[in-house]
């Protein structure tokens, strides 16, 4: 018999008491921020529990970490006190457990609608690195930029690809997003395209939250990786195509990808995620020793992307892929971010790469969707090459278990006009 | 008659009065880290100063941005509080001024022996980009990777090519760098090469310290873009040049980079710098209407870079350069960083790129010196195309005043080997 909460929750609910993801909020406007966990329609107050002494395990009992405004010292604790503060919080949630269900006043203070709250950055990013990591979106990028002959470079076989980002513009769910202006290829004999971007696009992925980190110099071995990941959330990595081809050679993406990154507010653990763990794909030729895992694991979550026009009342669903299907497996991108001594921090964010699976709709942006503009998407009625403003994009994720979900809760952004 | 103070500065210290760079620095090793200037052979320790209330201006008045463990909060004030902090420690270290020259227990508590101290990275760098600035290193890089048909790529005459490079591993002068291992290219029929890097450089590069930085969506026009600069410091961009070649297509420089960055620990103002503005380079084609400042400056400032082997006493000389060889200048890099909407954050790091001039003896990485290890570089009798264990690279930048020096003092690291 599955475990149940005293808190009623939907079946369909994304946060039931298997999931407990971690966000930090502010239960109304003027308060200071916290870290909280989502059950049902509820966000629980992890100051107001820790304040109450209830967490009473030997790592946690006497730790400040839920009266810090981001979940930065709590990830960095590692993987013992994280399975302590979610053996703490399911007792506590549980339907047979009297402490918080027969205690009005705390449930009070502790449990506020999530309706009433404000969401923020769940963690202080210190750097954000995106990962390349699905052979899907890759070769379809082949394709379209330089043809069936080689679309996928000999190098990417051989490692996870990746760039760093910018840590800055990582917003949270619900920001809008500004569409960007700048340069693009010039018609010949004429100075580079300037203004608001013709062809921004919206990346389907989900990124990792590093845990404990590393030092500069020590490498984490690739069989203690999973130790270093916190939890994972869904990223959209807003793209302007047109800046993108033109600034990208020969340094990488810059002012194409730093205008803007949306996450979700709420960071799935890995713990939340074992029960749907699945094999990850065969990788011929086979990885380096650093690289080689006992065991290979990707996650079995569905991912699905919604565009909302700003005429229309309902969204419409323009891709359904999964996070199984990424070739690079998130413990082989973290091996690999640290193999050269780069030292990993509490709170980075590891991005996936879009991630797109095998069949026409399972593609994870509009570049892929639309093979970048020739055709044309119709949602519902409204035609769409790339993102118009107005649009809403929203990606949402969850895991099916037996008469439980496992949600992502949604990551959500809105464009808005260039300034003039 | 110059500026004097009432401490003794040698005609050739890199710190007199007129410069009066800001650090951070531990008096002693048990003490918190606090902001100071150089003078001469001494760190004035502001924290002291603003103690003893002699921070008196409007601006700084009431101000805690001298108890911080870092410069993030004064660099954020802005250039009015910059310039009334510069115009009350100028008149505070005069030779004519009593209140600190007078007052023992004032000197005795504020003035440290800079041999003494421990000097510490001077800001928390939230996002660190590495611009690519310089034609000659451009040109140079592209003749040895492309040939000679088109060594530089059309886009990088009309924008500031540049890339997100990672904030963690930027360390202080004085850190050893620890050799990366990783991946580089298979010769044909095997696998990749796996192992310590057989390629690893420098890069000579000075770097930005963003003041105020901008709200996301909200560029910074060019014509302002000298108020978001606090300073300057030198900047070693350390580079694998074989992981770099096999991991960077397409999105750019990773692992190749990211194992370390050191700077160096006092930045020099604007304000000193002033003195050595020259006219920036003709850009033809000229630039696109946002990045055409009104004026355009570059800074004289003259560079070396130094090699040491272990073996060695003394080290050899390798490169003379000079900042005023940057074809993109300073201003337009940040305003070009922000065109899209990407916010800025004051402590932010943005490096120039290789600084190479147009002579041999002024090329700005070993890559160019020995044109990928074709050549060899003589050390004083010891030979080599890349670095080996144990040499030590050590810049140093100073512009010449009259009877004065405006100094950066060094910027150094020695490689140590990698981990077996």
């Amino acid at each position: 018999m599955a475990l149940k909460s005293f808190i009623e929750v939907h079946p369909d609910s994304h946060f039931p008491i298997q999931n407990l993801p971690y966000g930090v909020f502010k239960p109304q406007p003027g308060s200071s921020p916290r870290p909280g966990v989502a059950i049902g329609d509820y966000v629980l107050d992890l100051s107001e529990i820790a304040s109450a002494a209830l967490f009473n395990g030997p790592l946690l009992n006497n730790s400040d970490c839920f009266h810090q405004p981001n979940l930065n010292k709590f990830v960095s604790l590692g993987r013992p006190a994280w399975k302590e503060a979610r053996a703490t919080l399911q007792k506590l949630l549980s339907a047979t457990e009297p402490t918080l269900r027969d205690n009005a006043t705390l449930r009070e203070k502790s449990l506020v609608p999530m309706s009433r709250v404000e969401l923020l950055l769940p963690v202080q990013i210190g750097d954000y690195t995106d990962f390349f990591s699905s052979l899907h979106h890759t070769k379809n990028c082949g394709l379209i930029f330089r043809g069936p002959q080689n679309p996928v470079l000999e190098n990417w076989y051989h490692l996870p690809v990746a760039y760093h980002g910018r840590a800055s513009s990582v917003v949270i769910s619900g920001t809008d997003i500004v569409r960007p202006r700048g340069q693009a290829h010039p018609t010949p004999g004429s100075p580079p395209y300037f203004g608001p971007s013709r062809k921004l696009d919206f990346e389907l992925e989900m990124a990792t939250i590093v845990g404990p980190g590393n030092d500069l110099g020590k490498p984490v071995d690739i069989n203690n990786a999973a130790d270093h990941i916190f939890g994972v959330v869904l990223m959209n990595d807003w793209s302007a195509r047109d800046i993108q081809a033109w600034e990208y050679i020969p340094l990488g993406p810059f002012l194409g990808k730093n205008f803007g990154t949306t996450i979700s507010p709420w960071i799935v653990t890995l713990e939340a995620l074992e029960p749907f763990a699945c094999e990850a794909p065969k990788q011929d030729p086979p990885p380096l020793p650093y690289l080689t895992e006992k065991v290979s694991k990707n996650y079995d979550v569905s991912l699905e992307v919604h565009i909302k026009p700003a005429e229309h009342e309902k969204p419409s669903v323009v891709t359904r892929s999964n996070l199984k299907h990424l070739y690079w497996t998130l413990t082989q991108q973290l091996a690999h971010h640290t193999i050269n001594g780069c030292n990993l921090r509490p709170g980075d964010l590891l991005g996936t790469g879009t991630i797109s699976g095998p069949e026409q709709e399972s593609r994870g942006c509009l570049l892929e969707l639309t093979w970048n503009g020739q055709n044309t998407l119709s949602l519902n009625g409204v035609d769409r090459k790339f993102l118009e403003d107005g649009d809403e994009v929203t990606f949402t994720g969850y895991c099916k278990g037996d008469g439980y979900t496992i949600g992502f809760g949604k990551c959500s952004g809105r464009i808005i006009p260039s300034a003039p």
